[in-house]
């Protein structure tokens, strides 16, 4: 039975309490917010729980074995340190830090001490995403040609990160988790319609040493929400539609053949096979209690988790990366980072 | 009456003739093609339209006062200018020239000899782009703040154009038709899957004086199609389906208003109006046929067409400077042509 | 602050509780469920609230004002008589009770005591009946000519129900509360393809005496989930589709007028206005939270409530005739009970 | 070469000419309208084919072997008749005609003189039907429990039938196309909201020996265009929607199967197969073009045509019987045309 703390009773704190009361593997054991309103309404619903207005009643308490963070992205490093310092395993919601410079510390600090860190990518835990990984590893694609996202809404804007910090890193962690390559650069443009406010809009393009490119494009002003991905291969063709209740991934038996052009012909058809559609059948199974159950395991194991320290790490590279270039109105930026390097870095750490 | 020929009967030339044959101020004469099986077909459906495989009849045939141009792009130039020297208004398939330098010698030759000059960007006249158009200029939308386009499918490769001459040249047409202000730089990045083709997916950025941003995604390898383009604006929102039967066009009553952010907040929720939404009534009417319409009372009148060559100069201008920012990785390249600029080219020639 | 025990934490009774907790003027003193698992699931989650096999542990306990019954439908009548009599309020799953025989001496029994007796009509709650019932009470539609429905999923059999009575009874009690008139006979078909088991297809038309007509389709072997109503007047139509995750309801504003004919037509057109849709606004207030304020503010005022016992009897009545019809493969079967007979009843009562 | 004439360039007469004009075994060489207006416009698309007012024409011209008759309904049979007489192959739009008895006549006649006669079923040459009629025939549903059909619209009111003479046509034909066996009675409910003008809605529900129910959903008052059936099988189920564009068949394998109940069980799960979902690629060839090709192959081959005289008997015998049905308030009324009747006139014909 794993000790939990959770800090930040906000939006998502309370799914992840949820998700911990319900693990059998778990006990959450207190609750840190600011807000006395919160923590009353934990209490409500959870009597068995203690609550803090302090989070180093977290870090003090015995019976708390890891640490779960849900705060505002600014606070993320140094609730995470603090926590590793106290011997806690942590899980932190994305992103891991604002800055690689702090994701390293924090990876180094885990390292050191034995610890698991884990960032809360809960797309990577969807049983679409799984299936998705699970039909690329199986090379059922071939040769993949592109990943292009949308990812849009109305509501929710943070202060202290643009959308890119928001919403692209859903985007950027599923292509770290289901393509063999990693991007060698990224250009990016976007703009914000709200005085005072960083990017509300911005589109990504991240290319890699193959012919694939991936695109995202994240968006806080739509007036609907859209989260559909389009996963082009050489074989076959995939549309993931996360807002699809039960089919939310259609599979094109589309390859492409190019014919070879007809004499003084201006306009060749591509030999495409029109063939079917499969939708694979999706669990329903909710992301975050998969993702828990990840995280309890590696507690208790000593495993390396899916979304570890070096998967944030990444993903906050590549963020940075899309930032500079936005700054430069689409000028592309180098990425350094390499599934190989992760790899050594994860060993040598 | 107005006699007509139209060169090319391909995959577009049929609409035109069926257009024209319809329309009750014209005339059909004649239509060349190289292929003398399409020519067949084409007598079988009309026997009274002589055909030709030699464009020149054309030219020389006094009964036609205005030439159609339904032919590979590569050849829009030569064709267009022959017909203007042989005293024939122009109707052109989009787009107009593959280069500003062509399209000004198009325009020069035409303003020369008071002929109607216009470019096919059939999507203008589409009883939905109408409406988009006539709720913008009435400042429905209030601000504009980006106009983010998909338009992608499977299937018809041109081995003359990438894929922003054939698709992106619709939203570029659209944004000039429905915006108060024209781009001053573009960004762009594409690539091409099949070797030795020119690219086939893209995206370009668009960036205006004002705060608005214009992105276009184009592809021509999506298992789907997508026509699906979301404008923004300070006090509504649209979104424009090109695929629904019926309601193409979707206007959200959600503007936004900032609210002030809480001392501390680390999520300041924007203060959106969660509204209502609105779908006008959009007429069936075939937009071929609006546009043929709309070019026979040019001919007849000598008014200046929507789509004029001016107007395809433009376009061409961005096209141009996508195509050369995507050879330069997404580098932002500036665009001088100004609306004002069109204005006085136009008044001068 | 209302005392609440809850019968039964199977399918629907953890909805129950979860939003009478979370509602301020309730509070949750005792579930009891035959199952230990369940029992100890719900401990789980409200360490706060007791639990308990026996169902008398709830009628004999001083602090509980109120029972919410969710249990299997052939025990609804027992248990909501016993605690009628203990001198509770009561909150019945739908249906109320399998015969208008049981309603009645259910609705006797709490008139007599002046306790609150409401059936849980859920959808009645939800936003988008409440929308309706609002459009149709100021006469947005005009004369109604129809109400047809269809309800269809796979997956919960009832073995002591059949769909009419698990399905059908949602569109009944809408169509009691959102028209003005009552059917006056009931014609239905349906068909098991389990043996052993009671119908899993229905098809049910209502007859008005005006020339509304009411059909409802339910279905517990359909592959996809469908739960879609129109709704179409003289002056507006309207599309409810419960499944649209914000859009539930469009209003056509598509009156008829029918033209005279032509003469010696075969065909004439219908003169319909092929207007403009709209999409109100739908709060996403959860239905339950809704009905249970409700209820605890019927409890504690001494109103009637909207899904009363008379309602609930009216319902019953409409799915006994169905489910003669459906005996008699589809003979019409006459209704008796009226709008104004239910007004009389309970002001008898 | 099939010499052909057309009677009535109406609604579908130009479908009609259009498509025999296309077709290179075929040769249109008269059209006949009482409408000058119709003739015209007729002679501006097809200046080859003659046109005039006077049906006798057609008849008396021997370079027309075969007519198709697109005309109002109570027409069909006389014109249908004269054509036989006249000893010319014929296609009727559908339905064949008014009543069995007329029907009848009408295939005495052909048989008599050895020739074509063939309805207008369009709907069974369209490429998902004969896509669904395929994978019907390979059991690859299993036992069918049901076919479900919403077939609704707003907009074209015929004068001399009603709604389910001009819409459930359709379905009637597809189901004895389809199914293996015939039903033995049909229940139906009508109702017409425009003064003097035949029932505008209905519902039809036809019963089978075996435990399969067809229901049939006809609605011309529809604000939107609906064209969805459901056929669930013991193995799969199938959702065919004619107004999607490409994914027009949707393939469930989710056969259900009934879990032995547990003791006490009031609800018992039936264990379905949440199975993955497949749409076959379905051809975009126009079914009218199918269609004519098949009606002139029968032409020349004395083939019989997949909806011959025959089958618009049967469908016309259910159509009546639904009508008498109606007028009794859904009162079963009982067929007597069976799959071998069928089959044993026809070869005694």
């Amino acid at each position: 039975m794993i000790g939990v703390g959770v800090v930040g009773y906000g939006y998502w704190g309370p799914n992840l309490v949820r998700n911990f009361v319900s693990n059998s593997s778990a006990r959450v054991v207190r609750v840190s917010d600011l807000d006395t309103a919160k923590l009353a309404a934990c209490q409500r619903l959870y009597p068995g729980v203690e609550t803090t207005h302090h989070y180093e009643d977290l870090l003090k308490d015995s019976k708390i074995d890891a640490v779960a963070i849900a705060t505002p992205v600014h606070t993320h490093y140094g609730l995470a340190l603090a926590a590793l310092k106290a011997g806690k395993h942590v899980l932190v919601e994305k992103p891991l830090a604002q800055g690689t410079n702090l994701v390293r510390r924090l990876i180094d600090e885990a390292d050191r001490r034995g610890l698991t860190l884990m960032v809360d990518h809960t797309f990577l835990y969807t049983p679409a995403v799984q299936k998705i990984q699970n039909l690329l590893s199986r090379d059922e694609l071939g040769e993949i040609y592109y990943y292009d996202s949308t990812r849009s809404s109305l509501g929710l804007f943070q202060s202290d990160v643009n959308v890119i910090w928001d919403l692209a890193v859903h985007d950027v962690a599923i292509i770290q988790y289901i393509l063999d390559e990693l991007p060698v650069a990224v250009s990016a443009t976007g703009s914000s319609h709200v005085a005072g406010s960083p990017e509300n809009m911005a589109h990504i393009t991240l290319f890699f040493e193959s012919r694939c490119v991936a695109h995202v494009n994240v968006n806080w002003l739509s007036p609907i929400k859209v989260r559909q991905t389009f996963i082009g291969g050489s074989k076959k063709m995939i549309v993931y539609n996360d807002l699809e209740p039960t089919e939310k991934i259609k599979v094109y038996d589309k390859g492409i053949t190019l014919n070879a052009p007809e004499e003084n012909a201006h306009q060749m058809r591509i030999g495409y096979r029109a063939g079917d559609m499969w939708a694979p059948h999706i669990s329903a199974t909710e992301a975050l209690q998969i993702e828990i159950e990840h995280f309890l395991e590696c507690v208790n194991t000593g495993a390396t988790p899916i979304s570890s320290g070096l998967s944030g790490l990444w993903v906050t590279d590549v963020l940075e990366a899309a930032c500079r270039s936005i700054a430069d109105h689409g000028r592309p930026v180098q990425l350094k980072l390499r599934k190989q390097t992760l790899k050594r870095v994860a060993a040598v750490a």
